[in-house]
């Protein structure tokens, strides 16, 4: 499969040909393995990223020494650019989680870009609106599904909503990883994961996760959702 | 108290002379009652929203039944407005929970203010960032905070910060409606706030809340959260 290129992310459709020029030329490409950390919490911010290959986790830390996994990004993905917004301060940390590429590109550009081409600035805040939404839908989620419900949806953002016929689900990354972006313990995650089976019928093989149909899924999982299936809500931010 | 602008909303502040002009004379401005529902999710936006004085409750419905309390909005604050994100579709519903005055105003000469004046763009970038981390700080509290955590977080964010010495913090709106904000159920909540009042000291009478400093409540609800109190996080974000 083809590395994805800057210009293929939705952000970077509308931008100028000068800022595309200028952003090849400072790109910096880098290959990372696991538990690289790009960048911490509070660190000045000079650039932001742009995944190639691999997956990269955001997160922040309590003093209580809780970590918490605010997203998780994969190829084609941009993440650090929000510290525009924050005085030049990466409001969280980043660190590899699946090993891979990752370009980084300067900040100054994008801010430049930002403000002198309304079109830009318009996509960008587009981008944001729906992440708006997919964060809306977390912090509904978090009081309206259970555990179980909450591994059914984060499954069903991972199918084809159009597949009629059975479905192979195949995890992204580790499971230790998937309870962490929902927010659950590992045990909770387990526990929760053999309740969904239980009570959908689905089968679960080490990472893939089969069933005869979606409706297996959707109809424990959707009731307890204020978006109807297949919901625009969870699309990719990005 | 003087009624707040819209220009006064710090979205507002760098908009352009004709599009003040023009939303004043399309401006309508109405007295409404508790209960009152101004738009559900899924009507067609052609409408934002000002609140003069009162209080807004923003929800969304599951099929299940069960109501989510997206946020609640005061006086000087703004909602409606993302629907000209979302194909002129309003994303949530709207009800007043407390009386009060609304102006309504056209979301076209938003969307014309946002296309052709890029500060105005700049400007709602930045409120949609804070938005954001509001959001992110939300969704990680519902992780790594209690019940009675969360309710010492949102009685922080009532209290003027840099009080030092006994402080009263009185509740907006009822503690059914609270809550309903924190994503919790009545009786969670009653029992949750009795724990707060336990581990903290705080008095707690009707809808006043007292104590000798805040630090009895930063000392117990800071520890589990990734931000320093005082936190720039979740500064209202409109």
């Amino acid at each position: 499969m083809a590395e994805p290129t800057l210009q293929q992310n939705t952000l970077f459709q509308r931008c100028s040909d000068s800022f595309i020029k200028e952003i090849r030329a400072r790109a910096q490409k880098q290959h990372h393995s696991k538990g690289k950390v790009l960048f911490v919490h509070g660190d000045q911010a000079e650039r932001f990223y742009f995944i190639k290959s691999g997956w990269v986790k955001i997160f922040r830390e309590t003093p209580a020494g809780t970590q918490v996994v605010v997203d998780i990004f994969s190829a084609g993905q941009i993440f650090g650019e929000t510290a525009i917004f924050e005085d030049s301060i990466y409001p969280y940390s980043a660190e590899v989680v699946e090993k891979g590429d990752v370009v980084s590109l300067p900040l100054s550009n994008l801010k430049l870009e930002m403000e002198s081409n309304n079109k830009f600035a318009l996509d960008m805040l587009a981008c944001m609106a729906r992440y708006r939404r997919k964060q809306d839908t977390e912090i509904e989620h978090r009081s309206t599904q259970n555990a179980a419900q909450r591994i059914g949806c984060f499954l069903l953002h991972l199918a084809d909503p159009s597949e009629t016929g059975s479905v192979k689900i195949h995890l992204p990354y580790d499971k230790t990883l998937v309870a962490a972006r929902l927010g659950m313990q590992p045990e909770t995650f387990s526990r929760a994961l053999a309740k969904l089976r239980d009570k959908t019928g689905i089968h679960i093989k080490g990472a893939d996760i089969e069933m005869d149909s979606l409706n297996q899924l959707i109809g424990y999982v959707c009731v307890a959702c204020s978006s109807e299936f297949p919901c625009k809500d969870l699309k990719a931010a990005q």
